[in-house]
């Protein structure tokens, strides 16, 4: 037995349901239930918003799974799944106060999945969809957000481009280099990376080649609709880059793909300040120290035992803290942008250095900052009249 | 503002998430989340049944409804039913520390509600369905226990027929009349009076002439499938009685129906030790004291404020509480009639006097004599081989 295995038989539960309220007394069931439950339930029935000012909607997430693409184990189904939904809820409370149920789904249907978040939302404050695997879970959260008037909020594409953007703000201090400037290539374009060139091309990066398993992703070779719109956002017209020649005189390589694809050689023909975010868990593109020993500025990776961790619970629990504090409807790309900044700009000058890039996210106050930075950005949406 | 809604105001939401675990280190985050949670996670999908190990499945319940029954308000819709729901989930923890997830849903088709609770049964290790309109919701409960391997149960019919068989019992012993030879007649034969009707008929109750809004149901009288299935549940062939001719004579009242559709009259046409149920909520179909002077011998309603209030919550908690410790998939007649036993005998013959035909949902530990009358019977049923 791990220790991991062992602790999670110990708890059985990572979370549990707890009262709010003190129930003790016929007169406190007579309030709390029956007959006293019958005016908040009046009261939102003649206006639905209220349901925000009488239950836990307003500071309550839900965890939505099928368990198709759990970490890099794969497609291991609902209940496999349920221990890593259940992290994931500790996590949204441990960071930012925000209550998280996690539901395990027994579908793989993208309609299904679709109609029974359409259907569970009046009762949560946000929706945050997880280890669904690509491309159906773009479609999944497009969809979604289109129909519903809470945010829907896909991490495994928005956390890991958000807390990349992050990082890669940070690196790029470091370096010296503009984001207009700089050559990024990308292995990985899947969910995350997909998410992660959407962002940087919202961010202003102009140059970026994308590869996936097969090689280069471009509008000439794409075969599928998901090919198409990563090649598209890229503007990637290339034809007969490899993985190797597209790196010569690159500045960036972001890494969410397989273990051990990138070589020093390839980091070695890299501009000066080359930098190298190799993000397959748990193994990455390649090892930290075999990177850094390659001549690479600045390197990260999603292990948390190697400098600067690039890992979404930087970015989901201050985010839906931000958006329930202000009800938000959704979760625009000014939003994820501002999230990005915020977390950058919260490791101070003073301590930015090639092995801290990125905070750590038990910092005193951290997703209270991210919250904030939220906050702020939706209010300053509203006054320009966006419907967020 | 009522004090109920002020209460709700502040509280904003009854229970709320809490970590079972301390989540304060990068150790603590590698060990319950990535990428310790990878070995539990294995472990299930190598052995589905070991998510209960793993995670809150085994101690957990979700609470769902599609807000279509809710107390005696109707079809209110699922954000007004929410404050409802969590009521119940704060219940369960409260008196049996079982955690609880209200899920209310955005649909009344009875289809889509099943498929919804099938799809997130993996995370759940029981489903109580709630305030969901008849007869609807029978067909749904019956469907899912079929196809789903967790017990399912809907309160509004069996929680209230196990609590008024329980009063029933006692209420029995203090009038000194056998169960056998009582004739009742029951006022509503919705969701609780046919769940209530079918388990009378198992205890061994021979005589119950049921009457709904329109009057007598009988095989002759017989609409619809579902007073079809009514009057065949009472053998009740009956063809010219009236609910004034039927309580002549009669021995029990059993009112889950509408408010004063009694009258002293109809009581003291009753046979003497006349027993009363009038359970409409929040007003009874005959007040406390009315039924009190007319001469009936025992008299119980719904309400919280007279004596022998009959109530679901001395059912559900206990009752969830021991199918779960025994992972119990479904709750056959046979551990309903137990229960009912369970509440019954927990009022001691010392103590049981016509004020006091129920017990306290307050009393200390109350709820583990019924979780452990569960668990015995499951452990017997299993031993004579039943799938349960």
């Amino acid at each position: 037995m791990s220790k991991a295995l062992d602790l999670h038989k110990a708890l059985k539960g990572k979370i549990e349901t707890t009262l709010k309220a003190s129930l003790d007394s016929v007169e406190d069931l007579s309030l709390l239930y029956s007959p006293g439950v019958a005016d908040p339930s009046m009261a939102i029935y003649e206006d639905a918003k209220t349901v925000f000012d009488y239950t836990w909607k307003g500071n309550t997430v839900v965890v939505v799974s099928d368990g198709t693409a759990v970490l890099g184990l794969g497609d291991i189904g609902p209940k496999a799944a349920l221990p890593v939904m259940e992290g994931k809820a500790a996590l949204l409370k441990r960071f930012a106060n925000v209550n998280a149920v996690p539901l395990v789904l027994d579908t793989k249907d993208p309609e299904a999945i679709i109609a029974i978040c359409k259907a569970i939302a009046p009762g949560f404050g946000g929706i945050n969809l997880e280890d669904i695997s690509a491309p159906r879970c773009i479609e999944i959260e497009r969809r979604l957000q289109d129909e519903l008037d809470i945010p829907v909020f896909h991490d495994d594409q928005h956390g890991t481009a958000i807390v990349t953007l992050a990082a890669l703000i940070n690196a790029l201090k470091l370096v010296d280099k503009n984001a207009e400037d700089i050559r990024v290539v990308i292995s990985g374009t899947g969910a995350a990376g997909s998410a992660i060139i959407r962002l940087l091309v919202e961010y202003g990066i102009q140059t970026i080649i994308p590869f996936d398993k097969d090689g280069l992703v471009s509008t000439k070779t794409a075969q599928s609709d998901h090919q198409r719109m990563v090649a598209n956002l890229c503007n990637s017209t290339y034809e007969s880059e490899t993985l190797q020649t597209a790196l010569q005189g690159s500045d960036v390589f972001i890494g969410v793909s397989a273990p051990n694809i990138l070589s020093q050689a390839m980091i070695q023909s890299m501009n000066p300040g080359a930098i190298v975010f190799a993000m397959a868990n748990p193994n990455p593109e390649i090892p930290y120290d075999d990177a850094i020993a390659a001549g690479a500025a600045i390197v990260g990776t999603g292990r948390s035992d190697c400098p600067n961790q690039i890992n979404n619970v930087l970015v989901f629990p201050g985010l839906f803290k931000g958006l329930l504090a202000v009800r938000a409807k959704n979760v625009p790309t000014e939003i994820k942008l501002v999230c990005a900044k915020a977390i950058a700009a919260s490791v101070g000058a003073d301590s930015l250095s090639p092995t801290h890039i990125v905070p750590s996210v038990f910092d005193e106050g951290f997703a209270d900052t991210v919250a904030n930075a939220v906050i702020a950005e939706v209010t300053a949406l509203r006054a320009k009249g966006m419907d967020i």
